[in-house]
């Protein structure tokens, strides 16, 4: 076809992808596509429009580097990475839901003993986190891995600090055999995205603020079960309704009960104030029948 | 809003627009999220996918540099340059068409007088192109500005061969007082567009090959009138039925009449074989009333 139009020109596009032989890519490829042309023509963007989206892109690649993701970030805050994780982790009534993974993540913490500190020389209120990890029908997981991390109690992540080439508040921990698990970290504080690339400028141009409530990392497995990679929020969190990233779920809301300075958990004397958290993780077997069709 | 679903993320997304003070970036963005979160749901992005694209994207960002735009390649390749040009450039039944201006456009080609070979030095077989500028009554515009590039006759252009640094096949030429425009310089041959790339791979995985159809570039001006950019392209070339960014509009395909070696439209002798073209350009003015509703 030699004369394509406003409308015309679509179908000729996917008139193209008649020999991919990779049957997904060209599902995926055909329905972009379309979606791309029709949001095109839906807005009738300009000549000048295009171009600025061409820019935008091409600083947003050229942001990326080993230590950051402005992809990633651009697709946190258009909520398109949860509606990926909603899409790819429907979980049963009850059970452990998940969140994106973020990108303060590194490999390799150590697995720790229950009942350890993760956050030495850490600032922040010290928390003491605590609970289960069952099964649906409610029996204790036992040996199930807890691999956890955090920023400070401002907010910000070992990788964020200059100079700190040493992990700081991670740390893998292992439940017992009654599935229970125990650790002393801090409260997380809410903090912002990046907002020194693109998407910072597109959050302002959008009116937005680039902050996420307070929250602990984890990932959660053991043999037979789902990994979870999820987050727990700070109940009462003054961003937990405007998530940046459009991360929390009223499942991961969690109460830090505050103390003032005593006999801890552990049996520790605490000289300044302190929380316990008390948490219990439901994970689905792998080939759960219910969620198979 | 705490509980966002694979359906209600979408407007949860959309709510938080609700203090952009640009109506019209809004509007963009809001469509925008819109068709991504209806592709995604479409077809299920999986976790893989997911971050697949988002190496893709991360990858043609970095492929972008002064002399290389790998975002406008990936636009060209799957017709949305196209689109918006056509979105953009509506014309009146026998006005010029237009074309992408594509990647190889090279600000401050020197004005050279009527009948001037702009491709001394140039690889291919010699053309001379003549023709008229005409208003949508038939009357011509003198003093009407061709700004014309090209590749070569092997489909290479002045900014991709190796140590060159001093322009080749291009040059600006002004009608005279009858509209008439006439210069020299090469039939121009297919050519590939860059697939060393992450759009290469993405054409090869699609089953497409990369060529566009011969053409020669061309900004057509003069005051009073509309721009256009455009390109002309060579009749029976092998990829105008397939051009790897749907730049070929039938009115823009031209013939080639081709010569045995001879005498030349310029009275020159010429020892090789030669090409003749004759096209006449139809501009329509600023503000043209029956383009305005
Ligand atoms: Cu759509
Ligand atoms: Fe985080
Ligand atoms: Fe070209």
């Amino acid at each position: 076809m030699r004369q394509l139009s406003e409308s015309s020109i679509t179908d000729a596009v996917l008139d193209r992808f008649a020999a991919c032989d990779d049957p997904r890519f060209k599902t995926i490829m055909t329905a972009l596509v379309r979606h791309m042309h029709d949001f095109v023509r839906e807005v009738g963007l300009t000549e000048a429009e295009w171009m600025a989206g061409i820019q935008f892109l091409t600083a947003t690649g050229q942001t990326c580097t080993d230590k950051r993701q402005e992809f990633i970030l651009l697709s946190d805050t258009l909520g398109v990475s949860m509606l990926v994780d909603a899409i790819n982790n429907r979980k049963p009534t009850g059970a452990l839901e998940s969140a994106v993974q973020g990108p303060y993540y590194w490999e390799g913490a150590p697995e720790r003993p229950l009942g350890s500190n993760l956050a030495e020389g850490v600032k922040g209120e010290p928390a003491f986190y605590s609970g289960r990890v069952l099964t649906l029908d409610g029996a204790p997981v036992a040996d199930a891995l807890l691999d956890v991390w955090s920023g400070d109690g401002e907010g910000n992540y070992d990788m964020q600090l200059p100079g700190q080439t040493e992990m700081l508040a991670r740390g893998k921990l292992r439940t017992d055999a009654e599935g229970r698990y125990r650790f002393r970290s801090i409260r997380p504080a809410s903090y912002p995205v990046p907002t020194d690339g693109p998407v910072g400028m597109m959050l302002n141009r959008m009116g937005r603020h680039p902050y996420r409530p307070g929250h602990i990392h984890m990932i959660v497995s053991a043999p037979g079960f789902q990994t979870v990679t999820t987050q727990l929020f700070v109940s009462g969190d003054a961003y937990l309704d405007s998530d940046a990233v459009f991360g929390v779920k009223e499942s991961l809301i969690i109460d830090f009960q505050r103390h003032e300075p005593g006999i801890a958990p552990t049996g520790e004397a605490m000289a300044v104030p302190f929380h316990t958290v008390e948490h219990d993780f439901v994970l689905c077997p792998v080939m759960e029948p219910a969620l198979q069709d």
